[in-house]
C-alpha cells in the first residue's frame, strides 16, 4: 500500500511536493488543502482532491503524512504544532534562530497526540545542516564555512520590489570564488560578509522612475545590500521574464580540519548543491523525510524530530539489504 | 565518565584511531591489542596499556568499544564476528562485494552476544556511501558518479613493488578533470574506466634494472593499469622519501538528477574529500561511529549496523539541543 500524502498550501513548494510524489512510486497524493477557494486551485494530479484547509482534520484517517508548505515567518509557527495534533507532519521551517522554540512547540504537541513531526527539512536547514554536523563529528578541530548561490534570494528580490519606482526585480546571491578557493586550499581564512558573497540585481523600472536614485537606494539598503558589493542592472520586463524567471539556487558547505598527534594533517570536506529549481529540490528532500515520518510513526515513535535524529535508511524506498548491496 | 576505547591492530589505522581519540575529550584509549610482542609496540598514549591480542577478551568489562584495525582481505572477516562476542565493535571492512556476507556474520554473532557491531566505517565505504544514499533518496531519477583521488592507492603501489627490478614505488590515482566537469555540467556522460581516472607511478629501480621493460610491464598489467592512461616516472629513493611519503587521498561523489512534472529541472549534488592522511581521516570517522556504538549499546540495541542505520546525532558529542541551536 502506498504512503498517502497530504499537502497544505499550494504555492511553489506545494507544487514541488506534488511533482516529487510522482517520482516516488511508493507514495500517492491524497489531497491538497488550501486557504483559497478550492475551486480556484488547479492541481496536476488527477486522482487527488482539493479541499479547504478547514476540512483537513477530517482527513486524519485518509492521510499518513501531511506536508506543510507554508512560510516560516507566520504560517509554520502556528500550523506545525496545530496539524501535528491530527497528522504526522513534515515542515521546512527555516528561521534558524527560532528553531529551538519551534522544536519545543512541535515536540509537546506531537507527544500529546502520539504523532511524529519532522521540522526544518530542505537543504538549508536540512542537507546543509546534516553535512555541517557529520563534518564536525568527524573533524572535531576545524572551521566551518557556508556559501550560498549562485541563486535567487526571494527575500532580497522582495526588498527590491518594495522600492518606489521598481516595477519588478530579481536578486542573485553569488559566492566569491576567491574566498571559496582560499577555504579549499586549507587557508582557514577569516571572511567578512563582503568577502563571502556578492549581490547582483536585475531591476525593471516603472515609467519615469529615477534610475540613479534607485541604484543608490539599493546599494545603501541596510542588512540587505549595504554590506555587500552589489551590482544593479536595469532591464526590460521582457528581458526579466525571458532570462530571470527561474528559481535556481545552491551553495557550498565546507569544513577544514586537522588530525594527527601534532595536528599535522589537514583535510577538507565539501558538500555542494547546484539546483535548477530551489522549491523542487527542497520538496524532494521533504518527500524523502515524509517516508521517514511514516516509518517512524509505524514503529510507534512520537514527538518532534530533525534531520539529525533520523537514520539515513528511513529516507530510502530500498530495503536495508538492497542499500548495503548497492550503495555501501 | 569517558567512553573507553580499545584498539586491535596498531598499524597506520590503529595509530590514526589513537590520534583521533586525543581529539575527542569524551573518550579515552584503554588498551592496544597487538599480534606482535607487546613489548616491541610503542604507542603514543602514556595512560594506555599494550597487550597481546590473546588477552583482549579479559578486557571485556574495561572497554566500551573495541575498534578493529585489521585488513579486509583476511583479518576482519574473522575478527569482527569473533570480537563482537565480547565487545561492541567498529570495523572499516571495505571489500564492497563481500559486505552482505560480512554483515550477516557480524549480525548473527552480535545478536547472540547482545552487542553492537558497526561495519564498513570510513570514507568509502562510509561517508561516500552515505552521500550516495542520501542523494539517491532525494533525487530518485538520476545518475551516480564516484571519482577517487588524487591519492595514493596502496593496492596499486603494492602491485608496482611486486615487479622484478622495482625497489620501491608509489602510485597515485587521479580523477580526470574533464570527466568531472562534464558530470558537474549535468551532461550525464557515460564514462569508461579510462575516461574517469589516470594513474601516475613513481618508481625506484634496483641497480641495473631495465627501465623500459618495467615501464612496459606496468602499463600492460591487467586490472591494475592496462585499462588506464598510466604515466611512469623513475626517481631516486631519496626523492621518493622526500616527495611521496605521505598517504593523501580523497575523491568525489556526485549525483545528477531531475525534478519537475516533466522532469524539466536538473540538479547536481556533490560531496568531496581532500585528505592529507587517508588513515587518519578514516580513523576520525571510525571514532565518531564508536561513540554511536557506545550509545546504541547503552540503549539496549544489538546486532550489526552500518552508516545507513545510525541517526547522525549519535556521532556527535553535542546534545540534541546544542546541535539544533548551532548546526541546524
Amino acid at each position: 500500500m502506498s504512503i498517502r500524502i497530504g499537502i497544505l498550501g499550494y504555492g511553489n513548494l506545494g507544487r514541488g511536493v506534488e511533482c516529487a510524489i510522482r517520482q516516488n512510486p511508493d507514495m500517492e497524493l491524497a489531497a491538497v488543502f488550501t486557504r483559497r477557494n478550492p475551486e480556484d486551485v488547479k492541481i496536476l494530479t488527477r486522482t487527488a482532491a482539493v479541499r479547504s484547509v478547514s476540512e483537513a482534520p477530517e482527513w486524519r484517517d485518509r492521510i499518513d503524512v501531511l506536508i506543510l508548505c507554508g512560510g516560516s515567518a507566520t504560517d509554520l509557527p502556528v500550523q506545525t504544532p496545530e496539524y501535528v495534533k491530527y497528522f504526522n507532519v513534515v515542515d521546512s521551517f527555516d528561521t534558524h534562530a527560532r528553531i529551538p522554540e519551534h522544536f519545543g512547540n512541535v515536540d509537546a504537541a506531537a507527544k500529546a497526540s502520539g504523532k511524529v513531526g519532522i521540522i526544518s527539512v530542505g537543504w538549508d536547514p536540512g542537507m546543509f545542516s546534516l553535512n555541517r554536523m557529520y563534518a564536525n563529528a568527524i573533524l572535531t578541530e576545524g572551521s566551518d564555512y557556508t556559501f550560498w548561490g549562485k541563486g535567487v534570494s526571494q527575500g532580497h528580490s522582495d526588498a527590491l520590489r518594495r522600492i518606489e519606482g521598481v516595477k519588478n526585480a530579481k536578486q542573485y546571491t553569488i559566492p566569491v570564488e576567491e574566498a571559496l578557493e582560499a577555504v579549499r586550499a586549507g587557508k582557514n581564512p577569516e571572511l567578512s560578509t563582503r568577502e563571502k558573497h556578492t549581490r547582483e540585481c536585475f531591476v525593471v523600472l516603472e515609467d519615469g522612475a529615477d534610475a540613479a536614485r534607485i541604484e543608490q537606494e539599493i546599494k545603501t539598503m541596510p542588512n540587505y545590500f549595504a554590506d555587500y558589493d552589489t551590482t544593479v542592472h536595469f532591464i526590460s520586463e521582457e528581458e526579466l521574464k525571458k532570462n530571470h524567471s527561474g528559481i535556481p539556487h545552491g551553495g557550498f558547505v565546507l569544513r577544514s580540519g586537522v588530525t594527527g598527534w601534532e595536528k599535522e594533517h589537514s583535510h577538507i570536506i565539501e558538500y555542494s548543491l547546484k539546483l535548477d529549481s530551489n522549491p523542487e529540490f527542497t520538496s524532494s528532500v521533504i518527500v524523502a523525510y515524509a517516508r521517514a515520518a511514516y516509518r517512524l510513526a509505524a514503529e510507534g515513535q512520537t514527538g518532534c524530530k530533525t534531520v539529525f535524529d533520523i537514520a539515513p535508511a528511513y529516507l530510502s524506498s530500498r530495503s536495508g539489504e538492497e542499500l548495503r548491496k548497492m550503495m555501501l
